[in-house]
């Protein structure tokens, strides 16, 4: 029986699987960031092919397979396309089919054609699902002109808070020693030059890197989440995403959501109960799905492009086999179980 | 009797003027941006240069001056120190003497001693002047990481609140016409997909800009200030504004608040009456200034540096010279007269 390949192709990292046409998954593979926007075309190609080997070099049953799935974010330029085909190629993939990676994160959670996606990492997205594609997406546009909730929007207003505390424009908080511990700061004594040394070895620092970088501080925010300026940031995020939520909802289509990322999975869903009682997280009358990845999904994917129906007996068995295959190649907890 | 140089050294544009210890002018010269950290060194002094050209060759009374006070925002970094004295010397301009921006303009709506200054422009800025020094200035720090109630800070809201709104995440706004013909897109068909294709490359126009050139659409605000959006930006920015000069006023320290910068001018000081009834503006008891440059107030640090004393009848005398004089040479309408 041929092989199918699936691919999460991720900002951050890549994860594949291979599986045959009854849902058996035999390899699994990792790498690093396979998002041509987030690292360039050749280093995301370079990354999707070794998730890809070491997938398939662990399946050990014969080479390549039929169908390869990408799960992946952005647009999809024509020499991303033409490279990771042809690599694939080279690795004895056949067909290579690009899908949103909305779609694989939404079906890392659930079996079920409709429904909705939120994510929340660097940046943010929301999405309604309808007979397994997207009826609606909205958010997203970057760190600039939108992303509200992200990572970039906590850590950019974390450092605007310190820096106007720093200048004695706003209150004191306990993120400014986290922030400037973070950049290799000094803590400053207790006077306004040392303030004022430490505001301008700070400005000059963070003006020296990448703005979109600024999102390293989120953390911090849910580190110091007792502090009342800490708080207000993580509600307004809270807030945020709950709104971008809303506006993907429609009171004809039910089904449950799906959420993933950073901010969501590792910080606000995983809010201690004091700081949980101020979020304004998204109302959903059904169930609400965390997953850590896409990389079941786009098996899901997978296998409905091999004609292979997935209902949820064989989608719990395809989480299970997953977890279980990325545990034992000592990666870190994919999807399924936050 | 030597002449004296005062140089207001803009972000934007560069006037100088020569006067002799009386406080009587002789010329006025213009050019561009003067500002070192807007648009480099090279580019800075020879925009320096060129005003002090003008203003040399206007004056007919012998070449050179003894000093010249350059009234500049930011740092000053040695090869800029070391290139514009240079520069200066081959015209005959004997020592230069720097001093902050904020001086200028304070001196430029005021010859009392003690005061407050609030300029926005592109940045933000405020100051305690005591003495006739600097006693406490905050804010400023750059569009990403202070200058809240800035030129930036209303123009990236605005693309922000169009953004949204194309994308369904906000209520439609009057803003969405005038950004997208600022920009040089058409105006979208009222469908989903047509606001999808101008959201699209209203997102790609505006990531190919440096972010600063946000800046660009404050003046959209103003004119759509009966859009509840716009007004919304625009009272936010009052408010930082507001909050800005709070943070230097004490109560032990009276004296007049003079104010500069597009924002303000032409802007909320600006405001048509429906605008205005809801605009935050800074309270403050004593006088508030307007001025749209601050050649003045370096035409008055540069008769305090060779001990003339600048007393009430002299500025306004200064004042009037210096607008003659702007005027004649057919320039915009310089200090004390918004």
């Amino acid at each position: 029986m041929p092989l199918l390949l699936a691919i999460d192709a991720g900002g951050t990292s890549t994860r594949a699987v291979t599986l045959d046409r009854s849902g058996r998954c035999f390899g699994y593979g990792r790498a690093g960031s396979g998002n041509p926007t987030a690292s360039g075309v050749a280093s995301a190609v370079a990354a999707i092919a070794r998730a890809t080997e070491h997938a398939l070099a662990a399946s050990s049953s014969g080479p390549g397979a039929s169908v390869g799935v990408i799960a992946m974010a952005g647009q999809r330029s024509a020499p991303f396309v033409r490279e990771v085909s042809a690599r694939l190629a080279g690795l004895g993939v056949g067909r290579v089919i690009l899908q949103p990676d909305l779609l694989g994160i939404f079906h890392s959670g659930t079996p079920a054609p409709d429904g909705y996606a939120l994510i929340a990492g660097t940046g943010t997205v929301a999405a309604r699902i309808q007979d397994g594609t997207l009826a609606r997406v909205v958010g997203g546009r970057g760190w600039l002109l939108g992303d509200a909730g992200s990572g970039f929007w906590i850590g950019h207003r974390v450092a605007r808070a310190v820096i106007a505390a720093l200048d004695g424009q706003a209150p004191t908080t306990a993120l400014t020693d986290l922030v400037l511990a973070s950049v290799g700061i000094p803590a400053p004594p207790d006077s306004p030059a040392g303030r004022e040394q430490a505001l301008n070895q700070l400005v000059t620092a963070l003006y020296a890197r990448p703005p979109v970088q600024l999102s390293a501080f989120a953390p911090l925010a849910f580190r110091a989440h007792r502090d009342p300026v800490a708080r207000e940031i993580l509600v307004g995020a809270s807030s945020a995403l709950a709104h971008l939520t809303s506006v993907v909802r429609i009171p004809a289509l039910t089904g449950p959501l799906v959420v993933g990322g950073s901010v969501l999975i590792r910080g606000l869903l995983a809010a201690p109960p004091d700081l949980r009682g101020h979020l304004v997280l998204p109302a959903h009358e059904d169930e609400v799905i965390p997953v850590s990845d896409g990389v079941v999904g786009a098996a899901v994917l997978a296998l409905r492009s091999a004609d292979t129906d997935v209902d949820a007996t064989l989608f719990r068995e395809l989480q299970l086999q997953v977890t279980q295959a990325a545990t034992v190649r000592g990666a870190e907890n994919p999807a399924g179980d936050p």
